[in-house]
């Protein structure tokens, strides 16, 4: 049986080494080898976000988890957060903040656009908030925020703590967390790091550590990232709550993978199977719900032409061998969510436009074999 | 190399079994596979805490989640917490609370004695409670919650919700949520379950949802079991966050051997390790801390004899090849505590206490070789 190629924005494939690594003993949570794991992992995981002097965290759970872990540590009633928001993931936020009687505001841009910098920093010059937040890429609309830029104007904001939702781009779309100023910056697993699922990373900077400390008591206990300090800087000596012990193992391998390839190779790859990935699509006759420069490297959100329905084309799709997810909110019914990110290679590019060429002729639709791939061929392989 | 005997109140070891169902292919969490293989676990899940209509929730964390879950699920600020404390977990629940503003008091034995049955119905006459916290075995101190009794006791306080912490005696002692009156059980993978940790497994009765309900809006979002619930009833057709699919399998796959051996049959066994281990180290001059009729059947903790210093022992036994987990709080160096749940078999329970011998024997204490595994072996195999 043909695997089924899991195009879908996370999960995102899971390299064969990191299920090796994944179904390792079992060992104590003390163990000295599984120490040396976890500490390896933090480290790594600061080299994957560029950051000197941030406290990482690994923590079990999901990247909705991390979005709360990075409100809760600070934030508290009464306090103003900023959330902009460019989809199903922006929106989140404010659900979160609203259980803690935050005062939200939110920038929300039209599903498949951006909020523009200039309205943000105009926000912030109107009214002082203590946090805001931004979804590098938000799952839902495919849209890639434009970190460098909001962390420029937020140096004029040195009071206001920069969160960023990095779940669907860390590891696969440059994060530079020092440089830009990012104070806490989390992700999950199962996306550009193509782990399975079941784990929140987050980075702390020297200024959310503080902003931390000046919140006092908060109404949290496992998610108060004071409370993992102490193992996560000294996993051999201290505890708070049990590591999970395999998934570590498997975040250490996804990781080494990365760092052997080289960041700023895997960003380019991405990159360039985003870049293959439309152009054989708009080949195909489809096109992009994002305008070309605020396009996510990691997930594509794909306009159908007319003609082409989408429950019909999807479920035909997955026959034939590739999943993708279907659209949410007002985007249901008009896009398809393609992935292109963790651990796969040209040759997924080309095989998934090559079974999408292969559904559009199951279902009548006019297209000219070879057109999807061609195009997709000559971004990935011409000289 | 010879593997080192894992004998720590968790993590247990994990059978290999287990250990392949982690490692089977990450799909999506709406992969028809996946979504029959989480509905099955659920259900398994219900058969091990013996609730019929009980709402099972598999949530990606910790049983430190699991705690928290429980309070914020029950609990409003102000709302009366009665917290029953055999030790370092009891004392968890009462740091929670507070987080929330919630209105605590607590009983706690001494530690490795419990709280009388008598002295819960007495308090509880006195004031009324909103919820009750009970750690059916406290990890720290070794000792078993008479939780029947307690469950009996609160069938006059009907509007009592009865939060039961399985993590250190889920499907390694009897635990009969709808019978005993439970309202809320929860535990983690790592311990009777022998599966690798990194999941919160709860169980909420209909008292404890409706429970939920009445508390309208809480101050959590990923721990509120209302968000949850659509995703837990229904998995193929909802969303919340994203399931640990891996380790979704790999629990699976251990509540299978679970129920294949039969939760009575295993209940037996644990049973039958525990006087084991507990025949086998009195011959050898060790002493229990817990009193017989309440010793956990999961873990053991035991008192050094004089002339036995905790860490040059726990040290030199590591060395010789098992694992033993170090005394907390008052009781460190007085004791150390050895897990016997998950999938071991009568082969550990031997070799542990060999390996006790030879490292008895290595710090020149007196003793007859084949003492604690003669002993050992009458409980676990003379006619």
């Amino acid at each position: 049986m043909t695997k089924k190629l899991m195009m879908i924005p996370g999960p995102t494939p899971v390299d064969q080494s990191i299920l090796n690594a994944l179904a390792k003993d079992t060992v104590s949570h003390l163990d000295p080898e599984f120490v040396k794991i976890l500490k390896e992992t933090l480290e790594d995981l600061k080299t994957v976000v560029m950051t000197e002097n941030g406290q990482p965290f690994v923590i079990p759970g999901t990247g909705t988890l991390g979005m709360e872990v990075a409100i809760v540590n600070s934030l508290k009633k009464g306090d103003r957060l900023l959330v902009i928001s460019h989809g199903f993931f922006g929106d989140r936020f404010v659900e979160i903040a609203q259980c803690y009687g935050i005062e939200v505001e939110v920038l929300a841009s039209e599903w498949g656009k951006i909020v523009e910098p200039e309205e943000i920093a105009r926000k912030l010059k109107e009214k002082k908030f203590d946090v805001i937040t931004l979804s590098h890429v938000d799952t839902s609309t495919g849209v890639c925020a434009p970190l460098k830029e909001v962390g420029e104007i937020l140096k004029q904001f040195p009071e206001t703590i920069f969160i960023v939702d990095g779940v669907c781009a860390t590891g696969g779309i440059e994060e530079r967390m020092d440089d830009w100023g990012i104070d806490i910056l989390f992700t999950g697993n199962q996306k550009a790091f193509g782990v399975p699922p079941g784990l929140t990373n987050a980075v702390f900077s020297e200024k959310a550590l503080e902003r931390r400390n000046s919140l006092g008591k908060i109404s949290a206990f496992y998610m108060d990232v004071n409370r993992w300090m102490p193992v996560m800087r000294n996993p051999a000596g201290e505890y708070f709550s049990t590591h999970a012990i395999n998934m570590v193992y498997a975040l250490n391998q996804g990781i080494k993978l990365m760092l052997a390839e080289g960041l700023e190779e895997r960003f380019k790859k991405y990159k360039r199977f985003a870049l293959a990935f439309q152009s054989g699509l708009k080949e195909l006759g489809f096109n992009m719900l994002a305008a070309e420069e605020i396009r996510a490297n990691t997930v594509s959100t794909i306009l159908y032409p007319a003609g082409i329905e989408d429950l019909p084309f999807r479920e035909k799709l997955y026959e034939n061998g590739v999943l993708v997810s279907a659209g949410k909110g007002v985007l249901a019914g008009k896009i398809f969510r393609l992935g292109h990110m963790g651990n796969i290679s040209e040759n997924e590019v080309v095989a998934t436009l090559s079974i999408i060429e292969k559904t559009l002729s199951d279902i009548n639709y006019d297209f000219r074999w070879g057109a999807g791939t061609g195009a997709a061929e000559k971004v990935l392989f011409a000289k």
